[in-house]
């Protein structure tokens, strides 16, 4: 583990809107992303935080991106928004389609939105557990790019495909999950690669479609989705609903958009609220939280459970920053041009 | 294998309504149960087919059962269709109400159906795929008795919790997908331990919540959830919508409802309806062919497909139907009073 700095939560983002508008990404957007990394870093996310931000030059350099994008929100139906993120990063064109979607739910006890063609690199569960703190529950995933085989195939066809969902809890923090449809992450096989390790059995196949646990091979290769065919069923359903459903590239069609170019993965999200209040049970509280209580109860934890405690105690003592990531940042920001 | 005889789908279809109506179960119900059944025995579906009847005895026998039930149809909102199954069967209360989902949805894009108090022993997959026959994208779940422990716990909080999706192909059936949250069936482990066979690894806990191989302990302990801490978060937000939020019982409260009567577990479903033309995309049905194909074309099997090849050999050459079980279930009927 390298050295940690402690920033507050105003500087971190602060220090990742500088960095974004530097590279000439308009005000808005730049905010948009700074408060969706700083959120991550402030609750230990560490891979959707700070750490995303050196990558966003190779976005933001992406011939189709554009820096000062001006979302179009739509309402299709009085129960589907649909936002165009315009090829700006999606979580801008998120933020301004939300409104709508709450007062969609609000109204109809189900609502839909699209947001399509946005350069995708946020986590999903600030804007579902955003939805939970406001009383709804929050439904929501998205492609990536095709790095991921179906179970009993041997050649990558879906993403990582995320899928995250919150439910509203009495004086708590909300019920929140967020991960990837797959055996591992990424980001754990390279990091296997880097520290010369194997990957445990599983986790992908080589360029060949063979199992194997050279970290290597599988980025070469394919991964593999979580829980076998029901894992990999799962992957295909976020493929087609959050792909040709809206409208949008599938992660195969996201890849060859980028076209070597190592950007954010260009596609679709889907986000569907719910209004318990209108849906016949208003949530039923006291069984939700008999329900939830048993996991907790029995020492199971509860997605989101440690995120909410490092954000308390980041709140308290300070966010931790890497200090070699924190150095990275202000130098790439002192070799910037201009 | 016991020997099997060949029916058609006239004789299955009215076998089960007899035996059912036998029992003095209300017409209408008989043969939506008899239709179900008899689409399940079609495909090879075998645990959700004729195999279900003589268990209909002890659901038929439940203090609370109603067998004259007559399910209310109510829209909610514009996008919310509730329907109380008023304690019969729910698959007669599904079908009452299908008709203002798939209005509802193909108004608005996306619609909502909660079917309420019913008894529920069919499978998930008819209903979603006649959905994406009538060009919807279907998804549907619920909750049943809490026999399943959270990943990294040792008691059983969720049901079996199936979750099923259907999606329309051109030219072909759809593509659909229909599975419990487990790491095997309640079926299955049963299997083993009528033949006397240890099961996998991973499948289930004993009553003292520690990892086993033997069935008869996991069946009197706890199931384990596929995909680990990831499967366990689906059947928690399976428990969560299908339960709390359309205010009917969770798997926990469904298991004490029953009280040791072995009917069908008595719970809710939910049905969520999608038109892709109202969506922004109208399905992109090139991209999500070419998706699809990308499946199959490597050799990994399209869920349901196995299915539907079995339902078009099964119409040219007949239903197949165990000859013990067929025998049973005259002898049931011949025995049965009145």
């Amino acid at each position: 583990m390298s050295e940690d700095i402690l920033m507050t939560e105003a500087g971190v983002m602060e220090l990742a809107q500088r960095f974004l508008t530097g590279q000439g990404l308009a005000a808005p957007h730049a905010a948009a992303m700074a408060r969706a990394l700083t959120r991550a870093q402030r609750d230990g996310g560490l891979s959707h935080g700070l750490q995303r931000l050196p990558g966003t030059r190779d976005t933001i350099g992406h011939p189709e991106f554009n820096k000062a994008a001006r979302p179009k929100v739509e309402q299709l139906t009085p129960a589907v928004v649909q936002v165009d993120a315009d090829y700006g990063f999606s979580i801008y064109g998120t933020e301004l389609g939300l409104p709508a979607l709450r007062r969609s739910a609000g109204q109809l006890g189900i609502a839909f939105m699209a947001v399509r063609n946005g350069f995708h690199s946020t986590a999903l569960w600030p804007v579902v557990e955003d939805l939970a703190e406001a009383g709804l529950v929050g439904l929501s995933m998205n492609p990536t790019h095709d790095w991921v085989a179906p179970a009993g195939g041997s050649r990558p066809v879906f993403g990582t495909n995320p899928i995250a969902f919150a439910w509203p809890r009495p004086d708590q923090k909300p019920y929140v999950f967020d991960f990837a449809t797959t055996a591992a992450s990424r980001a754990d096989i390279a990091m296997h690669r880097q520290a010369g390790q194997q990957v445990p059995p599983g986790w992908g196949l080589d360029p060949e479609g063979q199992a194997t646990t050279d970290p290597a091979a599988i980025l070469a290769g394919a991964m593999l989705p979580f829980g076998a065919h029901k894992g990999s069923a799962i992957a295909t359903m976020i493929e087609l609903m959050a792909g040709p459903m809206i409208g949008d590239r599938t992660s195969h069609s996201s890849a060859r958009f980028d076209a070597g170019h190592q950007a954010a993965p260009c596609h679709g999200e889907l986000i569907i609220a719910l209004n318990p209040g209108l849906l016949g049970g208003a949530g039923d509280v006291e069984n939700a939280e008999r329900m939830l209580n048993a996991i907790s109860g029995q020492g199971a934890r509860l997605p989101g459970s440690r995120r909410h405690a490092l954000r308390a105690r980041h709140d308290r003592e300070g966010i931790p920053v890497r200090k070699a990531l924190y150095e990275r940042i202000l130098q790439l920001m002192a070799d910037a041009p201009g």
